[in-house]
């Protein structure tokens, strides 16, 4: 990255503010030995852990289970050629302490339309980068997010 | 993945016909041994290739020439719970062949703002899978794109 190629990098504060207003994300991973991205609906925890809501025999959960993922949301308008990309990096890890789900599923996140045997994610943010883009530049091989 | 989940898979004619209305997706790929994502503009080659146009001394470009990618695009309207998204998995190649750089520089994606040193990067659409979410019915866990 160039100091002057029309980004700013954003600090861990400001990706959490702007990762709050939008409601879906998209979860990176490993699936047989491929990438893969999945977009989900999400919200944050207190500190900054991305929670998910699936269901326990999805096949996301075998995949992501105890897994390094990365989970990135942006907000990007073209036409102004402005915008905003934010990821978080960490361990994945299925909620299994009852009281911590029970916490989750009081105050977390809230399931659109419930799904069987519901389980809770949790992505720890223990990598959190982001970069705002400022209007009239190209996004072709810049990196908005590290 | 269940019949009845609120989801229309997409053929592959459906897939790139929707990736060619939104200018900007994601490129998934590994970067230091860990999942990497990075929103990028593009365009569609006529074989449903995924275009990227960058500076050949990128970071992207030494992670991606020659490794299986995925390119992530969606469009999902979170307030009536519907929306779409598309991946195509394939090679990433830098295009070498000065008459194949020409017809793309003729012909293929444009950038914003140019960056110095611009090469072509194709991803081959060795597979295309999507899906569409009819309104009312969760996105956790539940695979959009596969």
């Amino acid at each position: 990255m160039h100091p002057n190629d029309g980004f700013r990098e954003l600090d861990r504060h400001d990706c959490l503010r702007l990762m709050a207003k939008v409601p879906v994300g998209r979860i990176v991973y490993t699936r047989q030995a491929l990438p893969a991205v999945l977009p989900v609906n999400f919200s944050l925890d207190h500190d900054g852990a991305v929670l998910l809501r699936t269901s326990a025999t999805s096949e996301l959960i075998r995949a992501i289970d105890g897994a390094v993922v990365a989970f990135e949301t942006d907000d990007v308008d073209a036409d102004r050629h402005s915008g905003w990309s934010v990821v978080v990096t960490g361990t994945a890890t299925v909620v299994t302490d009852p009281a911590e789900h029970e916490r989750l599923a009081r105050t977390g996140t809230v399931s659109w339309v419930p799904a069987p045997q519901e389980v809770f994610v949790r992505i720890e943010p223990e990598l959190v980068t982001g970069r705002e883009l400022v209007g009239g530049h190209s996004l072709y091989g810049v990196d908005l997010t590290a």
